[in-house]
């Protein structure tokens, strides 16, 4: 990479715009994704796919749209209640529907008019999961497989902070030793990845953006006890680079709440890791250049074998 | 298929949870897919892209959430507001955050700390595709490749009818003739796919579940110009089979609403078809039972070449 090489959020955006790899939105957040953009991005899952071949993975998938007790249950309200989207829905009839239409040709508020609905937006792709893996594991722990859309309410021009986007997540269900010790080898495997795929990855301690003064305490306990890492690279700063790949050790938390046991009868502990599959694409378009033809040969070669 | 095949939406749901096919939920139409589920839909989505192979088609990606002045522009509030699902989001500070908590921790309603954001669920897959199509289209029109999750708020028991689920869609922008010529074309080929898949399948033109009373009209229009179509296969009833497939004609409603001219300048048409693909592949587990391995080598070797 040329030292050169200029960060904006703004001008990246426009970038992938003006080379079809992202149809742009009409509201921040919210935008397509074009043919080539996609090709990459399915490469790149394939990649991982055949990086996690021998893990021993179940394959579970779960619609973008969870249970609202769901996020109440694990605690999502409590520390990120500002990313969280709730789904209200329309429950009237005629008179009201009059209304409603009234208020949307006039260019008024209809919130008035929804109701709460029991279904929340699904805030990370593994908190359907552990409802799966209630009672006593297999002496060697469980491993699962997902992919999945994941929804944050933090409308940014940054293309890089999407309010909904995809994740590959696997999580890992276990005693404490194998779970920290398969959230080690990600992290040397994700990292390991992203060096080969030519992108100038670190990997750090990170810490959540938990929301307000209660936020704060659970920040320092978070980078205390290393419970979360993130591979960054720079894509539309260099100062701060994107995390593109997370690392999350639960300890007891998902054991706890859905009584989820090892073999021996311990409660299990957890952990999780993802690539965030839009921001691993935009890094590679930032690194490599806007056309995957002309991109070095071992990436094209690692990605279309 | 023996005659004394029983249809039941409960005892459809109970098997497909016995055989590891779906992951149940915990509120009604929001639920997991296991690995062979998933294996069987990405079979069949493959196929689909074979038999769509020589369409030019131009594939789009969109997210399951979208611009909520979308869903207003597109007149989904008049038509079909009981479905449609709006983002609400917190934009309070500590205090409203404690008064939440407490709200949740005692099984009180919390909607008065949420306000409407400008996102809403993605009703249909082909909506956002539309903006992408203002100005004037090449002479021979333009043709889109989608999948996507859509929302419809239809709370069911019936595993067929989801909160949350995935279309395989395609989208022809075109003069009228040319349209019309498209969905025939769809129609015989989606028709053919799931006969020769094994599935007891057959067309017939259908109508939307338009809301209230002005609804009815809009039904009785739509029924005379014909133009909605639907492949139906018998699924969790034999009397009221599950539409599988189904095939709009939109007439001049997108072409104007989104200023979308065929090269002679003239307002273009639309037509739009898709597979409902958790649908087809309840279809397929209904028909030939819940084991891919036993199922009949024809429809083995059409999913698996």
């Amino acid at each position: 990479m040329s030292a050169t090489v200029a960060y904006d959020p703004k001008t990246f955006y426009d970038e992938l715009v003006a080379h079809g790899l992202i149809l742009p939105g009409t509201t921040l957040g919210i935008f397509g994704r074009g043919a080539v953009f996609e090709e990459v991005l399915t490469a790149f899952n394939t990649l991982v796919t055949q990086v996690a071949a021998h893990d021993g993975n179940e394959k579970m998938l779960f619609p973008p749209c969870v249970d609202r007790k769901l996020i109440e249950k694990v605690g999502y309200m409590k520390s990120f209640p500002h990313l969280a989207g709730t789904v209200f829905s329309f429950c009237g009839h005629d008179k009201e529907h009059r209304d409603m239409l009234e208020r949307i040709q006039d260019g008024k508020p209809w919130d008035n008019l929804l109701q709460m609905s029991d279904i929340a937006l699904t805030p990370a792709v593994c908190y359907p999961v552990y409802m799966n893996l209630t009672g006593t594991l297999p002496p060697q722990g469980r491993t699962v497989d997902l992919t999945g859309w994941v929804y944050r309410h933090e409308p940014s021009i940054e293309p890089t902070r999407m309010i909904s986007f995809r994740m590959r997540e696997f999580v890992r269900a276990a005693d404490p030793d194998t779970v920290i010790e398969w959230r080690n080898s990600w992290l040397e495997r994700g990292l390991q990845l992203m060096i080969d795929l030519g992108l100038p990855a670190v990997s750090e301690t990170a810490t959540d953006p938990f929301f307000g003064r209660g936020g704060k305490m659970l920040v320092a306990n978070q980078r205390e006890a290393k419970l979360k890492f993130e591979v960054v690279v720079p894509v539309i700063s260099k100062e701060n680079p994107t995390a593109i790949c997370s690392f999350n050790y639960h300890q007891d938390h998902f054991g706890k709440t859905f009584d989820i046991r090892t073999a021996d009868g311990e409660v299990a502990q957890t952990a999780c890791m993802a690539f965030g599959m839009e921001r691993v694409t935009m890094a590679l378009f930032k690194t490599h250049g806007f056309d995957p033809k002309r991109w070095p040969k071992p990436v094209r070669d690692l990605l279309w074998p």
